[in-house]
């Protein structure tokens, strides 16, 4: 199996488990020591490098507003230790986000992310979400 | 050479011939005759397939607010048929779009696209790009 192949199957059980149920063991299993936030305009750690504490921090944070949560992987294509996954994701918003009151309202969002890889772990991401989409649906402005 | 960096170099000219340049004889060049827009969240001919008329119709309607715009690629990373560009844009706004008029402000942009190929050709593209930031820099909203 080569190591592209390997870190597919490595990314979508890391959404899964880690993005899609907040389960904190999988981030010491999958998650480097050191995880790089490339690029990610929007993200309050855009910029920032995060030790598995800090990773772990902004994952429950990040889920608060949308406790239910779920990325759907449309596909992944990889090249050594670059993987792109083409996301849809979708979440009730029930938690306070930029000032916004929850809703209960269904909020669906899409993505391209790219995850990078050092020694079967993850180590970074460059992502751009459709945050207008975002912003239009919680406040019907834009 | 693989048909992966045949078509990564197929992509560093069409980007700069095409977008940067709104080069039509580079569009019979590098764009198949059916082209399809899979997914991209706020363009026009979002989920679209077009011709090569249509095709260089999109290309003239969507620099025509930004005639100097460039796409800077930042990488490419690429799987058989599929190549995915992380990248940086910038234009300034010299004409009307979605009913603001022009600025003269030089707007920036980032997204991620994921190209699709056919035989050496572009034949469709699966993208998301941070429109709430340019949102911003038009409005002062958001």
């Amino acid at each position: 199996m080569t190591s592209t192949i390997r870190n597919k199957e490595l990314l979508v059980r890391f959404i899964e488990r880690v993005w899609n149920n907040e389960d904190l063991q999988a981030v010491d299993e999958y998650v480097a020591p050191l995880y790089t936030i490339h690029h990610d305009p929007g993200d309050p750690w855009d910029g920032q490098t995060l030790d598995t504490a800090g990773f772990k921090a902004r994952l429950k944070r990040s889920r608060a507003p949308f406790p239910d949560q779920s990325f759907k992987i449309e596909y992944i294509i990889g090249e050594d230790d670059k993987l792109a996954a083409a996301w849809k994701w979708r979440g009730t918003h029930l938690g306070e986000i930029a000032g916004i009151p929850p809703s209960g309202r269904t909020i669906t969002m899409s993505g391209l992310t790219v995850y990078y890889f050092e020694r079967s772990r993850l180590c970074g991401h460059w992502q751009v979400a459709d945050r207008l989409g975002v912003y239009r649906q919680l406040t019907g402005a834009g």
